[in-house]
């Protein structure tokens, strides 16, 4: 018998993220691409990186970064963030931070902590893909979750019985989504806690993008909208996600958790348990760069809502009739809804050979395959130049039909 | 209902890992303490990882060093880490390695790959605690495993069965083991592999203290003598665990494994969901400072070799009769074993009152929680004058019963 054949069944669930795959055929040179989903590395911080890790590793410090740490993470870095999320309105302390490998390595552990097979996440139809790939390998049943559906709780609780388990937790990104770039507004988060308090369910709010507003007003996070009723962090069944990722660097692999102790205590161990703790040095360094944190991320969003600017009036110019988009407040993403019956994959492959023009297929976000009409577009990475290139190109291509 | 009584099941098998949780008290000042399991920090090539990181933040380098990455590894590391097992007698390429954060996250991804609730995972009686805390998140049964007890493959089989599982694998550091200081030998090795050919499950050779030798001849990895059975790599069923945490530095969260294709790609998926990639500037960071590796590890060799020998001296110095230790020739750990009666718990309680000094119970490193009249030494962080006030104060104790 071969090794592969005895693998546990969770491995047989695992596959290749489509888009990471198809991101690899893509970013070729010559081809105009709206495909990726990651930061322009002009902005990263490389001289303040340089400078906090050469302070890091200077004598009297060194010892300190290189060496093993606690798995909760840097105490440091954790009062950070917990100032941070003070003033989005989460007051918590450090004992409700944990510090992870990015929110994916968060995504992985919640997974690992609250689903049984046969359990029940509810998730955006689409919703992101990274979250779908972290829960697949605890074999949990999907249901959808869509704002303002009025659907009852008790049609939710009724359909997660059928698999043997119940709903554990509520996934979203309620700021600038990826893929779609809609926020949900405070009646909808709202309404969202009402669900997930009638079923007595988490919430897992993916707030990696949660920073990069370009415009409108900021709505609470949704763990802020639970405290105010609540009164307390420790009463809350929101799990807040964030991430450095998408601010100052990716490379660095640091995220964080803020939850009520018990729900960290947990991670802990999990952590303790899956890689005992994020590294030291990387952690050292961060906090020491994130000194600099609204001066870089006025920068970033200066550059990023140029770049939407000039994807929605391309959109606006160049896109045929009968072509919809979502109007972005922030993030790295426009999510385009085709003509009825046309094929994002089919449209890829005609885009790529006649125009050379990149992007993701939507159907890849849908956890039943659906949406096939939609594709993703990324403002993040391509020049204003290569967006109005790019769309030129992709309109006269749509309205080819 | 609070949101801890709907995490899974398996939440409830995490705990913390005791030794950790006794490192948090014992390693206070005025404490000789030989509990720990760490780096001396003095070791630590700071200058050559400040100036890698220069290097790798320096113009043109910046972009790539602090952007997302290939959940494989960065493929000059997986090159340089090949090469260096191909030294050991594996001989590979860069698609047999996967960077991973740390061995730990390597022993945590293996149990998430082979094991189903009920599968067994053979083990040492005693083996390394975070294996056991790794391996635990997925519900295995321990059986014992012991070289050169001659118990038949069949009988571990039957007595997998019985809980509804099969062997998935055997788990073991052959060199200078943790907690015990041991190593398999040859004629060992091959009889570990006699067993899992029978049984047809993998072996998880975790060499995380490998490079530490300080004196005897080196024994060949189980891999290598896995490949000069079958001829190939692809055709073998060891995984190989490798860190850079003992000889380098655990802060960075590096390490690797080297297997047949078919498992590292299954191991990339699951990278690729639990935390996408190791943190890329640390990788490349790494590369630059492995250059001088084998200079660097022939100082770590040395200081280590000169406190194991001073550890071996005041064993013989101050034990009373009745006290027996194993003679490590690598790594960090010598394993004491007591007059039986003796209780290794109840005499660190009793040290640290009269004596102040630290070492870790034994019995932490048993899956049944027997080995009571043991307890670990290290010798990684004490210093020869410590080693040599510390033991004259522990063998007073001992001796006084």
């Amino acid at each position: 018998m071969s090794l592969t054949q005895i693998f546990a069944t969770r491995a047989s669930r695992m596959k290749a993220s489509e888009i990471r795959e198809l991101l690899k055929l893509l970013d070729q040179p010559g081809i105009i691409s709206f495909a990726g989903g990651i930061p322009d590395p002009s902005l990263f911080p490389a001289t303040e990186f340089a400078a906090a890790l050469t302070r890091a590793l200077s004598d009297g410090r060194a010892a300190q970064s290189l060496q093993y740490s606690a798995s909760e993470g840097h105490a440091g870095l954790r009062d950070w963030i917990a100032g941070q999320m003070a003033a989005i309105g989460v007051a918590c302390g450090r004992d409700n931070i944990l510090i992870t490998s990015g929110s994916q390595q968060a995504l992985d552990y919640l997974g690992k902590l609250f689903l049984s097979p046969g359990d029940t996440a509810l998730v955006g139809w689409p919703t992101y893909l990274g979250a779908l790939g972290a829960f697949n390998a605890y074999e949990p049943r999907y249901d959808r979750l869509d704002a303002g559906s009025n659907r009852a709780p008790a049609d939710y609780a009724q359909a997660a019985s059928a698999t043997g388990g119940r709903v554990k937790f509520a996934y979203l990104s309620p700021d600038f989504a990826n893929p779609t770039g809609v926020t949900l507004d405070r009646a909808g988060r709202e309404a969202l806690l009402d669900l997930t308090d009638a079923l007595d369910c988490a919430v897992i709010e993916d707030a990696a993008y949660q920073a990069l507003r370009y415009d409108g007003e900021p709505v609470p996070p949704i763990l802020a909208l639970e405290i105010a009723r609540k009164g307390d962090i420790e009463a809350c069944r929101t799990i807040y996600c964030g991430s450095f990722s998408k601010t100052l660097s990716p490379g660095l692999r640091l995220g964080w958790v803020c939850a009520a102790t018990p729900v960290i205590r947990q991670m802990v161990l999990l952590k303790q348990a899956g890689d005992l703790h994020s590294a030291t040095l990387n952690q050292i360094a961060m906090l020491d760069v994130a000194q600099g944190f609204d001066g870089h991320v006025t920068r970033v969003r200066a550059l990023y809502r140029a770049r939407r600017d000039a994807l929605l009036a391309a959109l606006v110019q160049h896109m045929p009739a009968g072509v919809t988009w979502t109007q972005p407040e922030g993030g790295m993403f426009v999510w385009v809804t085709l003509p009825e019956g046309m094929d994002g994959a089919t449209l890829l492959e005609r885009s790529l050979a006649q125009e050379k023009v990149a992007f993701v297929p939507g159907a890849a976000f849908f956890p039943d395959g659906s949406g096939r009409n939609t594709i993703r577009l990324n403002f993040s990475s391509p020049t204003e130049a290569m967006i109005a290139d790019g769309l030129a190109r992709l309109g006269r291509l749509i309205a080819a039909g």
